[in-house]
Parts: structure tokens; C-alpha cells; sequence
């Protein structure tokens, strides 16, 4: 498999995931819905960082995918799993709309969290991957550590977030947050690729 | 990132909001259907307006990208925010079919017009960023002009259909009608280009 | 706009709709899951129609742009168009499975047939257009003709079945079937081509 | 058509309904969302198989396609069969993950397991098209026989799960993860290709 191909699918499925994810969006019934608008704050905010959360994963997954020549099985797998966790962010995310500041809040940051966090594991394992193959020679070995510390970053920011969860559920959203504004700042070493 | 790219996955997110617009056509349960979905000109009225318009974004969104060579980091960003907006489009559609002529008409075309006028703010910051950054040097002045006057009717237009759905929803989404209406038109620039 | 970014728009609408049709496959909730799922053949037989006649707009739409080299105005307006009423089948599709056999069987299957005949008519108008500007110079006046009679049989079979759906609903979903039936069986012109 | 376009047109599909299984993932409206969670393994087990399941057609199709030059009216139809029976997974994925442990379990799992066998016959269909035809002339006879075998074990492996889900249907389901692992492994003769 041509490595465009499997980009085409993956796009694709990005796509399709951060445009469900308005489905989500307040539709209440109630006869005030300047009020019941306004009170969907949580619905608002966990939409906004899903779907910053996803453009980010493009825009990464992108960039990564572009570097390599061709998919081996690994490869493949490992997108595999990458495009899993990803379709599966409207659905945390409708669980954080529904509870954050009820019952249950915890638990749906947590599944939040969790499914980011399995998000970035296997996109590290993507990145580990293609580095140990020496696909990505095109790289000088301080751009590769300039990635491999943005990555970290991302990777240990979202393993606080699952602990954060437990405890202050919206401090974990905000966490995420932060990670997808994190890597939508412009970046030297991306620039230069 | 090419723009190629960058188009591809955008014309994604037009096409699956563009049709997931349908998902709120009615659907009624009561036993006198003809009678059911003669009433529910206001669903047919937003779907129509929401549908020209992500088609009229997708078409001027192409006509913009295809004439910029590379995005840079601000491209990308101003991008995923217009396909932030546009995607949100179904959710005020839903909202307008649900109140037109019920309880929270005017709030649920505040937002709807916001969403729109949001999204021409957008596109107008893609604009002006593409202007600035030199990247439409094959435009001449009189085209940039031209085109730039186009864009503000838009903005202006959506401006005043937020004002507007404060006292008259229903006139509001006329507006935004006749936005669409406006640039699905021939227009002697864009045929230039 | 090149034809070939109005193809790739118009594939991806075509394919979520296509896609979204299995959304409203019967998901019964009583105890006997066995006999709802035998007694919903309405929701089987709408699904298969609307997907037959979905995958057909899709490969005679292929067959159709191909063929011109460049859109104009007119031609994206009618295209839009043609990608509005084929996003719209998921809802009549819904209709009919709600209500063959019930209440508001003639009502479901009217607005069932009268997509598709709007659909068919935009075809016709694309097709006309096409011919008019020119476009279809490498066509001989033979397959012209014969792709003009192909074209009118869908035309006349969608008005007839509009018709038919006033008095046997099932009738008229019927007729819809066997238009696509009869797209999909091989075509000596299209082979030419 | 060539089968450029074909391959576009179901790697549409293909992501479209993979991304829509999420929609079926739990969304529970009780006080404890921990408990609640916990208890809808049944839903995770549907999506998980249903996801590789449809990662695997997506892969196999690819690979086949790609040896094709050219569609002719038989390999669109069948092409069009596979679309319809990949499009409906989300459906028996959700009766599985209703009914799992509860009543019309069978009939849930009998339906989740005829629709993979359907797809593994069509699958099987274009196949022996392509191999009549002539079309795969650049595999040796080794090759050929060696993909004919994999593709029977996932035939035979199918209609297995099919009588298994009369019976036991969470076996039925392990059996169609089994498929799934099996064609996810790497594999001699692709690798060749």
C-alpha cells in the first residue's frame, strides 16, 4: 500500500469525525432556549477541544505520514489503531457534554482523557516505528529530537490529564485543551521540513 | 502542508456537512403525514438555505486555496477554524426547523446568523492573510478589488441578519438566503480567473 | 473549477449518503427480535432501492462529468443541485420504512418518488446543458441519442411512479426499483465510451 | 470507470461507515456512569471486531483493486454489493451491542454474522471475476493460490459464525474477530505485491 493511499483513508476518516462531532451539539426543548443555550457551556467547550484535538491529529498525522515511502503491515496496524481512537472522540466527548458538572463527571473525563491519551500512545508508536526502520532519513537528528520532545509533551501531558480526571474534571479538559493549542502554535522544526 | 491537501480534507468536512443536513428533515409520527410535512416549511426553508450555503463555501473556498501555493501556519489554523464553523452549520439548521414560529424563534436565528457571520469573518481573515502574505500575485488590483467588495456584501449581509433575527426571525433567514443566492451568480471576476 | 475537484465533491456527498441509508435500518426494542426484524421488509426493500439508485446517480454521474472538460457557473449550480435531492434520499427512504403498510403509505412514497424525479430532472438538465455548451464533442450523434433515450426512460419510469404512489404505494417504490435495475444492467454506448 | 475513481469512491464508504460505529458506542443516562460503563462490554466487543473487520476490506480491497485496470459493468455491480453490505455493518453492530446478553441474542449475532458472510461471498465474487477475466495476470499461480486460500478461510470462517450464532452468539462474534486478526497478520504473497 502506497502511503497516499492510506493518507487518503485516514483524511477521510478525520474528516468524517470532526464533523460528527456537531451532532452533539444542545438542541434543547424546553420554551427558554436563550437560558438552555446558555447553560450548555460544558457541550461548547468539549466540542472545541475535540475538534482542535482532531484538526491537530490531521495536521500531525499529515506531516508524519508525508515523511515515509511506503506502509509496511506495522505501518498499517498501528494506523489501524490510530484511526480507531480517533472516530471514537465524538463519543467522550458527548459523554463529557452530558455530565460535566453532574453525576458522572469524573468518569466521562476520564474516558475523555483515556481515549487522547490512547490516541497519542499509538501515535507515538507510529513515530517510533517509522524512525527505527529508517524511514525518515530525510530528517537531520536534531529535527528528530525537536519531534520526539514535542511528542513527549503531548503524551505526558494527556497521561495528566487522566489523573487530573479523577479528581478536578474540568482542570482536565482544560489540560487537553492546552495540549491541542500547544501543537497548533508554529513550530521551527516543522517549518523547515 | 500542500494546499492540495489541505483542500482535499476540507472539501471532506463540506461534503459530509453538507449532507448530514438531511438527518433533520422531518420525520413525523403523527397518523396525517401529508398534513405533518406541510407544516414543516420551516425545516425545508433551513435545509435550503444551509445547503447553498456550504456549497457557495466550498466553491469559494476552492476558488481561494487553489490561487495560494503553500500554507503556512496561519492558513492552517484560519482554515480549521472556517471548517470549525461550517461544520457547525446542521446544529443552528436544527435549531431554526425545531422554533421558527414557536417559543425561541429569535434565539435560535441569532444563532444561526452568528454561526454564518462567524464563518465570514473566517473566510475574510483567510482573505486578508492570503492578500498580505503576497501569495495572490497572479490577481490584478481591479480583480482583488473586486473580489474583496464581494466579500464584504457577505459580511455585511450575515452581520445584518444577526441584528435582524432579534425582531424577525423568519426575515433573517431570508437573508442569509439571498446571501447565497448573491454568490451563486455568475460573477465576471471569479470567470477571469 | 475543474471537473475533476466537482467530482471528487460530488463523490463524497454521494458517498455519505449512500452510507448514511443504513442509519435507519430497523434497531427494534421489544422481546421477539426475530419476528420485528422479519416484519420490517419495508425498511429492507426502502434501503435497497435508495441504495441501488444511489449507486447508480454516482456512475452515471461519473460517466456524465467525465465528459466535459471545464464547469461553468450554470453547470456547479445544477450540480449543487443534483447533490441536494441525492442527500435528501436518506429522508424519504426513512419515510417509507416508517410507513408502507400504515398510515401515510401514499403521502412517505409521493415525496419518495418526487425526489427522484427532481433528481432526474437535474440530471436532464445537466446533460442538456452539456450537450448545448458543446461539451460532449466526443460523442458521436448515435450515442448521443441513445444516452438521450437511456436519460428519458429514467425521466418518464420516476414520473409514472410519482404518479403511482397516489394509489399503491408499493407499486411505486417498485417502479423506482426496476429504474435502477435497468441503469445497472450493461449498456452498449457506455461501452463506447 | 477506472478504477482510480472506484477506489475513491469506496474508500469513501469504507471510512464513512467505519467512522459511524462510534456513534453505537454507550451513552448511559443513569446516576452511576463508572457502573454503567463497565457493564457495555458488549458494545466495545461489536465496535472493536466491526472496526478491524472493516480496516481489513478496506485493505483487501485495496490490494485487489489495484491489480485491476479496468472496471467493466460486472465489477461495478459487485463493487456496488460490497459497498451495500460494508455500509450496513453499523447496523448488526448495534443489535449486538443491544442484545448481547440479553433477549434475541441470537438473532442479533446471526444478523451481525450473515451480513460479514454476504460481504466475504461478494468479496469471494470479485475475486474469481477478476481472476476469469484475466485481469490479475501480473500474480504468479502461486500467488493466486495462495490468496485464493486466504480468502476461502474467511468464507469458511463466516458461515461458521453463522451457525456458532444459533448457538453461542459470543462465540459467533469471537470467531469474526478471529477473521479480522488473521487477515490483520502479515502475510507472505501481499507482501510480494
Amino acid at each position: 500500500v502506497r502511503t497516499a493511499r492510506l493518507e487518503a483513508f485516514s483524511d477521510g476518516v478525520f474528516a468524517i469525525a470532526i464533523t460528527l462531532l456537531a451532532l452533539d451539539l444542545p438542541r434543547p426543548e424546553g420554551p427558554d432556549l436563550w437560558r438552555e443555550l446558555g447553560q450548555a457551556w460544558e457541550s461548547y467547550a468539549a466540542f472545541l477541544v475535540s475538534f482542535l484535538t482532531i484538526g491537530i491529529i490531521w495536521l500531525n498525522h499529515h506531516a508524519l505520514i508525508d515523511r515515509i515511502a511506503a506502509a509496511d503491515r506495522t505501518l498499517l496496524f498501528l494506523n489501524l489503531m490510530l484511526l480507531m481512537w480517533t472516530s471514537m472522540i465524538p463519543w467522550p466527548t458527548g459523554l463529557v457534554a452530558d455530565r460535566l458538572g453532574h453525576d458522572g463527571a469524573e468518569a466521562a473525563a476520564v474516558v475523555y482523557a483515556v481515549v487522547f491519551l490512547a490516541m497519542a500512545v499509538t501515535f507515538r508508536s507510529i513515530w517510533l516505528h517509522a524512525q527505527r526502520s529508517g524511514k525518515l532519513a530525510a530528517l537531520t537528528p536534531a529535527q528528530i529530537a525537536h519531534l520526539d520532545r514535542r511528542n513527549a509533551v503531548g503524551l505526558t501531558s494527556y497521561a495528566v490529564a487522566v489523573a487530573l480526571a479523577f479528581v478536578v474534571p474540568a482542570a482536565s479538559l482544560a489540560v487537553c485543551f492546552f495540549v491541542a493549542a500547544y501543537f497548533l502554535l508554529p513550530d521551527r522544526a516543522e517549518r523547515l521540513s
